[in-house]
């Protein structure tokens, strides 16, 4: 530790002046449990087991089918989207909330291709997180076009984009390994000068900083809502496509909640106005209740606090845990920062199973990496000086070589 | 009625002497209603909300993102197939549950494409389910293949086969708007004769009657699980896929929950093992917990003795109302109805909003169909007799011309 290191009484002052203190309290969290991996599962809001209570109890048990009306049901994937767009610097009816991202890549990918025919290749990065790769796989197959990643250690996506000939790039805002930051604006005005359309993945940014999407002029992104959103395990994700596109895109899932006029029961799908067209059948209205409990809360949060709040916390932990000889693998510069810390340790596996036994929990990514993830909203600072304590002393005793710490769960 | 029909102590008895009866009390359901949409959106399971309410509480909120490996969320996809199996006649590994009937009708539609190569037809009826006439032409538009409709009261499946050139045959179990029940090993075979793949949508009768996919030979099999399977509005549905294809079918929505080996995060797809390649990404864990606590009953339900109560009431309803003056659109014989009476009027859908205002619940498909489910598990003799009598009633007395009834719901 440096000599201007905080201590843990500056780190409890930090805590009493801070804004989103208040949220602290509309979470559930386990006692004694310093939580750290809000980035792969967030925390469950205390108000969600009410809300979904309800959905449960009356609006399914006792006004049954009536609710398609009268509760709302067949609006919510609108709804929803409506209060997942100003998360996302969007206007509500570009967004709509329904399947997976995986799924929802697929239909934007597919719709990007062919808003631009006379380009047949889709441009990534190979580090990118593997359900974008392999759903770009899996569409690039299906339309035979083809895929061109590159590692960006190697060559930078201006290269990648020289030969003229991408239709769509596909990219993490923050990529889920390194907790980088990627530069929205200028990675969305480089590839549209290169005549591509972009698709941005927000799974690890959307509700971790403040995401512009509209001002960066992007066309089409996804992402899922489970993670810093707080909309439970496997919560439904979102679609987010930019109005420019609203008359002209063609997604292949084309069910029925997308069509014009659904209760026409016609024979010949005709899309939707809006994101609407992005939607494709019945959604699971028990985990969409759950995930509004949650955005009901987040429309209160300020988001330039979420950022500034994590910037800090991100670099504190960076600062208390540098002496104790792990890589830093998330970029130093807060530009190029999300709300995580990746560390690296050749015994990274033990080393996290160590520290989760002693009741701070982040998570570990092959080969070597310990994510930790910040979420302002209910984490504090003392959390992060006792969490980097905590991880020092895991480290410094060499507790983990106990071998109980080496046994490989199924799920890491 | 005829002078045979039951008087509503004879339906009393048959209460009485129902093997069915015990499962009533293992339903929520409101006062004074007698619910005959478990076609459309099946009742909720009184086990469920304690089950829903431990997965968000202990699983999500005490266990947090360790409960992937602890409370089996990963497994999930995989242990809910199991327990949907038993009811559709396949194996344990022939079955995934996971995204909507939409989504997974699209995965099979181009799996089964693919393993027919030579074949550029997908063959179908003309009035299935939107959703299924929906996805086929996002399928054959993205494949470049094409689609032939028939009108099964104009054309027999074994003409709209005779040019030899079809890939897939998809059709519905049971339709959804007449309640016909199809001969699904007859079909199966004249498909495989003329050298198709079959794919089944059993979305209206998986839980209605028992199904017999292996002993058909059916090739593919999607269905959802929020109607007759009571598994809650919009839970997730489930992808079936023979074991002799699941070494060569390959789906397009390759997600990495799909992926062979998820947990390397290698840079390529490699499709896992049996029917796992069918997935995609995460699965709303708190729509699962209210699927599975359905299904823990289900599997103690015997669906022999469902379908032999549902036909027995689903006689009774057809006799009880014969004289009202309906059109009778579901078959009559046995062997090709489902668990649904269909019946007609050209004011449908006042007679149907009157009806539901004296508590009977039904549905109304445009132009002119009155729908009715019936749900051995939750609905008895004496509910019939009752609906029967205030359908009767309303028809007679001419209630439904109050002009309140004719005012259109946004969703019917």
């Amino acid at each position: 530790m440096t000599r201007n290191t905080p201590t843990r009484e500056e780190c409890a002052r930090l805590d009493a002046r801070d804004p989103l203190a208040r949220f602290r309290s509309e979470f559930v969290l386990p006692e004694g449990t310093i939580y750290l991996d809000g980035n792969s599962l967030g925390a469950l809001p205390a108000a969600t087991p009410e809300r979904v209570a309800a959905l449960v109890e009356q609006e399914w048990g006792q006004h049954l089918v009536r609710s398609w009306n009268d509760a709302g049901w067949w609006e919510k994937p609108r709804d929803l989207g409506a209060k997942v767009a100003p998360l996302i610097g969007a206007a509500a009816h570009e967004v709509v909330v329904g399947d997976g991202t995986s799924a929802n890549l697929f239909k934007v990918l597919v719709a990007a291709l062919r808003l631009n025919p006379r380009r047949r290749v889709v441009v990534g990065e190979s580090g990118n997180f593997p359900t974008d790769l392999y759903i770009t796989q899996g569409v690039t197959e299906l339309m035979g076009v083809s895929e061109r990643r590159y590692d960006p250690r190697r060559q930078s996506l201006r290269e990648a984009l020289a030969p003229g000939d991408a239709a769509v790039v596909l990219l993490s805002h923050v990529d889920y390994h390194t907790g980088e930051l990627r530069d929205m604006a200028e990675i969305t005005r480089m590839a549209h000068e290169s005549g591509a359309l972009v698709v941005w993945d927000l799974c690890h940014s959307v509700g971790a900083l403040p995401v512009h999407l509209s001002e960066c002029g992007v066309d089409f992104a996804v992402g899922c809502t489970y993670k810093y959103l707080n909309g439970g395990p496997g919560a439904p994700a979102f679609t987010y496509a930019a109005e420019r596109h609203h008359d002209t895109a063609r997604q292949p899932l084309s069910g029925w909640h997308g069509h014009a006029r659904p209760f026409d029961f016609a024979g010949e799908y005709q899309p939707a106005e809006g994101a609407t067209r992005f939607l494709s059948g019945s959604q699971p209205l028990v985990a969409d209740a759950a995930l509004e409990a949650s955005l009901d809360m987040w429309l209160r949060a300020d988001l330039g606090e979420v950022r500034a709040k994590s910037l800090a916390m991100t670099e504190l932990f960076i600062e208390l845990t540098a002496a104790a000889g792990f890589g830093v693998v998330t970029p130093l510069p807060a530009a190029r920062r999300g709300s995580q810390v990746s560390l690296s340790h050749p015994d990274g596996y033990p080393v996290m199973q160590a520290l989760i036994e002693r009741g701070v929990i982040g998570d570990f990514r092959a080969p070597d990496v310990l994510r930790f993830g910040f979420t302002p909203l209910y984490v504090g600072y003392v959390d992060v000086f006792d969490a980097a304590a905590c991880l020092r002393d895991v480290v410094e005793t060499g507790v983990w070589r106990a071998p109980r710490f080496s046994r490989r769960s199924q799920v890491t």
